[in-house]
């Protein structure tokens, strides 16, 4: 028989999954009921609202899909793309280039707005390739999870609706980190991971569609290509019929109910600041080691995920293996071409604490030491204990 | 702020989630860790070494798609599925026409061999239908959810391969129940949903490749539809790469790891017995008590789910919230032309136990008899009570 795993307890400081909070892994093991007893319509319901509030959207159309943030991606796009739209993509990134690949999976003309991997795509960039012609739909990723870039948001879905366009926002990393204000923005489609600054585990994606997505719908020439992500099958389950569509993650609702009654009782401004607070001692620290940060310009770095370049003469893999052997700690590599280059150090949701911010510097700190990397030990704490104390 | 909710412990007897083992409910609420990290490496290989025994296969493509079933049925049809293939599709349920319309979907040419409700389709006319045009696909639904139906298989895979076809097989209802015996009955696909007879929380859908269907994978014309169910993707992170795909749902990868130990331990033969008792014994109470099952012929009666015509004179809904409100116990109503008419028993996993089919069958006598059913009180029980002596 294959034997039990012994799971350790971890410090996640990747890019997600965060730490999850006792209260929401207790519930995880609560009884499994049926996806259509009354006890479970009722958390359905509640977690909706609670979805609308962390969005900030009086959206109806707002719910968990039944998949991990990557199956909210999917969703967006099979839901509002149809073959031969004209789809403008802003790229400067791994989780942008697969917007823009899943976009022509399905049947789109991708016109990609690209910029250097580490810095964000100036809006009036976008907006003059919206111009360009017939666009039907653009997409953004809101914080990107590969380089730790801060996208801004507002002028492009101006332009887009000035265009006549819809926008779809990629809040993976951002929901419950940064503020997304779907309805302030105007944002059309957003969605986001259960596992990143909602602090709940993986396997869920929470989705909003404004009512004019969902106008755009149902006005399809073309069925939605996956059945399983289809909205409008999708509403009639979470909306008001309740008809029967796929059996609902039980275990996975539970876990991000609870997690976002904690992430609604903190208040979306001073979970923001907290973002915020512990991203700049961090960054204060990592500096203060003579480390660069990838982002150059501080307003666009992300609070939530923070990209340092690797120093000359460190090894990136052996400085991760040694914080996760002997710290417990988890960061992350880059991706794509960033692989080898950069850490990506998380700090989302339960992970962004204080002790969080200490504990990495010191350790990291360590790491560098043993690998030969010349800084004054302490000077990374020591900058962010000013910063805190400032 | 929301309440916090309180889950009531249900006896779990629709069509899935069944009971979850205490172990397995555990097992969710273990620390969580990285998608990338050393330990869950293990658990995932591991989860899905007890897949393949579990499926009965050597396939090195077998794991868990981060979806539901129904994500489990379009990973089968997205990936094996080109625009323009013929697929002949065995309908007599529910689930079967949701194979017919997902393959539609994916631009297939869809031959439907359909059959009433509540009986199987007759290999022989599958057979033929395969061999009226060039049918590159054929899917089958093993245990239909919606009537209780157990389908033949063996048959329409041996004549699916003499025309050269691939046969896709639904075991969402009967793996862990029923024996599946991929490698020995020939199937190229066959998914499955982890709440049903494999009695894990809802959320993961296994699902096993044969290497002849994963090279028909690698020769499409066109690319897979769905990004988040592309095999080819897949592979390579549950292959031997660990590529990033996307966030598996590690909660749910632990429970379904520590549910499969518990289904392999019981071992195969043991199991089907298990369920094949119980569900005689449940047949026999229920007909005990001038009840009629769906599926008349026995020999074609699923031991997992258990569909059994409401009486005239009796409510469907009444009787099956009393049972939920007075007794705890859920079972379910019909789906699409049944509903109303028929309720469904599920005997899966951990659900199929003595206890359930007893205490099942004195909540429904009393149920009735409040309905003003004629029928002798502990005529059900009487009867299994017998079924279990003999």
């Amino acid at each position: 028989m294959t034997k039990s795993s012994k799971i350790p307890r971890r410090i996640l400081l990747g890019p997600g999954p965060s730490d999850v909070h006792d209260r929401v892994l207790r519930a995880m093991s609560r009884p499994v009921i049926g996806h259509l007893d009354p006890e479970f319509l009722q958390i359905m319901d509640q977690t909706q609202g609670m979805l609308r509030e962390a969005f900030a959207t009086t959206n109806p159309v707002t719910f968990p899909i039944s998949g991990t943030g990557s199956a909210g991606m999917e969703a967006a796009i099979v839901n509002m793309v149809e073959p031969g739209d004209r789809v403008v993509v802003g790229v400067a990134g791994f989780f942008a280039q697969r917007l823009a690949e899943q976009a022509e999976r399905n049947g789109a003309e991708v016109v990609r707005v690209e910029a250097d991997w580490g810095t964000s795509i100036d809006p009036e960039r976008i907006a003059a390739a919206i111009q360009e012609g017939d666009t039907k739909i653009v997409a953004l990723v809101h914080v990107e999870t590969s380089t730790g870039v801060l996208q801004q948001l507002y002028d492009v879905v101006q332009a887009a609706h000035a265009a006549g366009a819809m926008v779809i926002v990629d809040a993976v990393a951002s929901l419950g980190g940064h503020p997304v204000d779907v309805d302030a923005r105007g944002i059309d489609v957003c969605y986001s991971g259960s596992q990143k600054c909602l602090s709940a585990p993986p396997g869920l994606a929470p989705i909003t569609f404004s009512e004019a997505a969902v106008a755009r719908v149902k006005q399809r020439r073309t069925p939605v290509r996956s059945w399983y992500l289809d909205v409008s099958l999708l509403t009639k389950y979470w909306g008001g019929d309740r008809t029967y569509h796929h059996t609902a993650p039980i275990s996975s609702v539970y876990a991000l109910h609870e997690a976002l009654r904690i992430v609604n009782a903190e208040g979306a401004d001073e979970r923001a600041a907290r973002h915020r607070r512990h991203h700049q001692a961090l960054v204060t620290g990592l500096e203060a080691m003579g480390l660069k940060m990838v982002v150059e310009d501080p307003q666009r770095r992300a609070w939530t995920l923070n990209a340092v370049r690797v120093p000359d003469g460190v090894d990136d893999a052996e400085v991760r293996s040694f914080l996760l052997r002997r710290h417990g700690i988890e960061i992350a590599g880059g991706l794509g071409p960033l692989a080898g280059k950069i850490w990506r150090i998380g700090l989302m949701g339960e992970s962004a604490t204080r002790n969080n911010v200490l504990l990495l510097l010191g350790a990291l700190e360590l790491a560098m030491k043993l690998q030969g990397h010349q800084h004054t030990p302490g000077a990374g704490v020591g900058a962010a204990v000013e910063a805190y104390a400032g």
